[in-house]
């Protein structure tokens, strides 16, 4: 690690910070010192990283100097509490909390949609949510082509989404299930396993939940459009890993499937699986662990001209976090 | 069962077909005599109704003299080869499989919705497909309060919706998962445990499955009305009973939340679970085994005037086909 970068991941201990530091590894981040922070119950720990063991530090203010990126993926509290001390103690801050992305001095970026708008930081930018990122994957290529005015999107989402205790859950709901013993919900609002909870984060006054409104709201800053409608169904289903996404699309002109299909295609980061004739479309159980999105069931909507359906599914622990962080300290030390 | 009909179950072995004998009992529908009819496989089998154990018998075209009303779900196969012999033998059928749904002279009927379709049969009266039952039972009041015009539905589907053997296959996923062994897909395209599939039944060559088809063409006959738009998006779900749909609907005329909640709550067989601040809204869970169709998360689409966004579940095996089936049975007692 003698050449390099200084990095801190905040939250290490966590499903993303977990995913952090496998991606930083595969991708030969030029890492010179990890620094790793968790709250005070997991300081003290080691995690290991290439060849090394790494201790777990606790979270303070005063922690961050020389530290020159620093992930955040604890939670939006402890963003809003120390992400700007970090940035402040030089660190560029990379966030993957909700903590700042509606800040309009901080960007929000996906590197192939926006990567202008990371250099333009002022110490922090912001990780966008997980099902935002996987659905304007795909939505870039067709509002690029012609302009996307309004979409009906509807998700499936993972549990690892809601963190490392969440698939715990899962897991431990499903046991309960094997052994006919009750089954108790902790984190989530209801049992998760075997059920499907029309609920992903906490309901707001206009009966949205917060999941929701960042699907609105994160998609028109992401997309650099304000005009783009967004209507929004958040379901969270008993599936450990990746998120899918139902997405009916109302675009400026019709676009043709083929079209469409070409778009997608040639966009970084997005793979087409849609060959109906060899039961061919995107699932959770394709993506998981991979680094693309994969777009799927194009087809004509046959309501209205101009409008499309398709299904995008990505792992929200990697290109929904934790890579789509990782690539924004790429794009600023090129 | 001394007074009474004589009322045959084609294909009782089934995952329909057991619900129908429940529900039968549970009715107190008046059954004078049962015949029960299966595949060669389970001919001779017994299956218990009220005191009585009735034999199971192989489904022939010249089983059904004396039988009154016959209750077919053994798949579309069956029915078009043995309702007609049943008709002409006398029997009303009433048939649970798509095989005359969209036929002109068959009724396709749900008894909240258009009882008098059920009246104007000519031996055989259609049971609509179970996504769509549970979508039209909602969408019922709003159109005619003020017409629907469009509909924008993702499916969240139970595997029970593709029979026992399915129910069986999750099971068997579920238990191999916990062993650590490989999953193996037998009857579903692919793994359903801990995964979702963007298909149920079969592709067509428009790019939709068959499923999503049946969501237009019998939501417009349930409702009659041609004009009716719908783009679904049908999936699978790891989840053992209970379909719920997301719903996007336009309207002629604004509905205002509070308008669209008192339709609902005034609906027969529907009630109203839409609570956010105690975290209420329907569930598989919930509906799981109860004959009605739940609603909740009733909101104002945000980004169109005349349009709502709700979530409705209902039990597929029950209100979604054998209570439906047999309610049908109850209109033309009466």
């Amino acid at each position: 690690m003698s050449q390099g970068y200084t990095v801190a991941v905040v939250g290490a201990t966590g499903a993303v910070g977990e995913t952090l530091l496998q991606i930083l590894e595969e991708r030969k981040f030029p890492v010179r010192t990890l620094r790793l922070f968790a709250s005070e119950r997991s300081a003290g720990r080691r995690l290991r990283f290439l060849e090394e063991e790494v201790p777990v530090e606790p979270l303070t203010a005063d922690g961050f100097r020389g530290v020159e990126f620093a992930l955040f993926s604890a939670g939006a509290g402890r963003s809003k509490d120390f992400a700007p001390a970090a940035a402040r103690a030089g660190a560029v801050v990379i966030d993957n909390s909700s903590a700042f992305r509606m800040d309009p001095e901080v960007p929000l970026v996906v590197p192939e949609i926006n990567p202008e708008a990371a250099l333009r930081h002022k110490g922090i930018i912001a990780n966008p949510n997980c099902t935002t990122i996987v659905m304007v994957m795909a939505l870039k290529p067709l509002h690029d082509h012609t302009r996307v005015k309004r979409v009906v999107a509807n998700s499936y989402q993972a549990v690892s989404g809601a963190g490392a205790k969440a698939i715990a859950e899962l897991e431990r709901q499903v046991m309960a299930w094997v052994k006919g013993e009750p089954i108790t919900a902790e984190g989530f609002p209801h049992q998760i396993a075997f059920n499907v909870l029309p609920q992903v984060d906490v309901f707001l006054e206009n009966g949205y939940t917060r999941e929701e409104m960042k699907l609105i709201n994160e998609t028109r800053k992401i997309l650099g459009d304000e005009r783009i409608q967004v209507s929004p169904t958040a379901v969270r289903v008993p599936v450990f890993r990746a998120h899918s996404v139902a997405v009916n699309v109302e675009t400026e002109r019709p676009v043709p499937v083929a079209t469409a299909r070409d778009l997608f295609a040639a966009f970084p980061g997005l793979k087409v699986l849609d060959d109906p004739s060899r039961l061919e479309y995107p699932m959770p159980i394709i993506a998981a662990g991979t680094d693309d999105c994969y777009v799927g069931r194009i087809r004509q909507d046959l309501s209205r001209e101009n409008a499309l359906n398709f299904w995008v599914v990505g792992d929200q622990l990697r290109k929904g976090a934790a890579l789509n962080a990782i690539q924004i300290a790429e794009l600023l030390i090129r």
